[in-house]
């Protein structure tokens, strides 16, 4: 069995960020739920409309204990989570662990979940603050280096507010844990296939001038692979 | 502001996954849904527990009209899915999108939801049916090379089947979309950051006689990048 990725470390104490399941797999450190989410990209909010579960993909921001999400104000999937519970998750897929049996296949990864009430922030100075965080963190370096949101495009524009008081983090790494009687078998391969993200060369928009190069924090993101 | 990824094509005509925002970009289309679930590796399943949203990472994988998830059964979250709505997004980030003005940067993204009353599959021949299809989305072609389930071992593991007739799928791909004035501004770079996940060279096993080598379904996966 590819191993569930549904136990989370106590980082509060309240039932639902409780481990339940692979207690040693969990990381049960603010330091390692804060690394996890620094380094997605993009979260999945989950949040309940009319009794029934709806999750969305979208952009987020760490600044300290908050995160910050946005949106178009008109999403109603994003106003669903105004005020009300919503859940966020972050993973990030780090390899396919391949084992002597099925039941023992599995992946490594680093998972974050945090719980919690999201706050619209309706004041403006604190949604250019939250927009600030949340594209400094997919595109970092780029807030001064471009026009800022103008009165029309903030009100298009919903930023949640998420507390990381009741929030979670699990990770998985290593290769297989097989049966010794999997193992003693000699039957096959056993081990991980690494996956990671990688950037490709920027690809300049067809209504640039020649004249502009990509700045290093662009180009910079590109490591050799 | 990085674009919302709510919007959702109508493979069905419910409410929940009629497009509301940016329907031209709404990818009208039942093969790029499987497409894009058969490109991605995790998926985020939502459930709704005492009232408030879940939202759990967890392999899948897809045969034909339906969508086969799993965990162990002793997951609470997982439990909470069956014979009950749930959602489940697979989502894959292509790059980061940048513009001249905050407002329109954004992300390239294959995003497909589902929306439906998951069945828990309780027969053992769909199970092992299901087991499979997921082992072979995760890791192709290992199922044959692997030791099957024992009874023990399919007894602590759930499946959920999923069908797809409420789904929705959309994508963006291209540069970014900025304001003439912006362009005209002539202020910085604009264009696209392409991601993509690539796999690294096999790590055997700790335990791994040195005689079994990683066999082309697994080494055949890593491309050079």
């Amino acid at each position: 069995m590819l191993e569930d990725m549904t136990t989370r470390s106590p980082l509060s104490p309240t039932r639902r960020s409780t481990v339940r399941r692979s207690a040693e797999r969990a990381a049960d450190d603010r330091a390692v739920l804060d690394a996890v989410l620094d380094a997605g990209l993009v979260c999945h909010l989950a949040v309940v409309v009319d009794g029934a579960p709806r999750v969305i993909p979208t952009g987020y921001g760490r600044d300290g204990d908050t995160l910050y999400l946005h949106g178009s104000s008109g999403a109603a999937s994003l106003r669903a989570g105004f005020g009300l519970d919503v859940c966020v998750a972050v993973t990030l897929l780090d390899g396919i662990v391949y084992a002597r049996s099925v039941f023992h296949h599995s992946v490594n990864y680093r998972s974050a979940v945090v719980h919690g009430r999201a706050v619209a922030v309706t004041d403006d100075a604190e949604k250019l603050h939250g927009l600030r965080v949340l594209t400094e963190h997919l595109a970092p370096g780029s807030w001064d280096y471009t026009r800022g949101p103008d009165k029309k495009e903030l009100a298009k524009t919903a930023v949640l507010a998420l507390d990381l008081t009741e929030a979670s983090v699990k990770t998985r790494v290593g290769g297989p844990k097989d049966e010794p009687s999997d193992v003693a078998a000699h039957t096959g391969w056993a081990g991980v296939l690494p996956l990671r993200q990688v950037w490709d060369a920027p690809i300049a928009a067809d209504d640039l001038p020649g004249d502009i190069a990509a700045p290093v924090r662009i180009t910079g993101r590109a490591a050799p692979c």
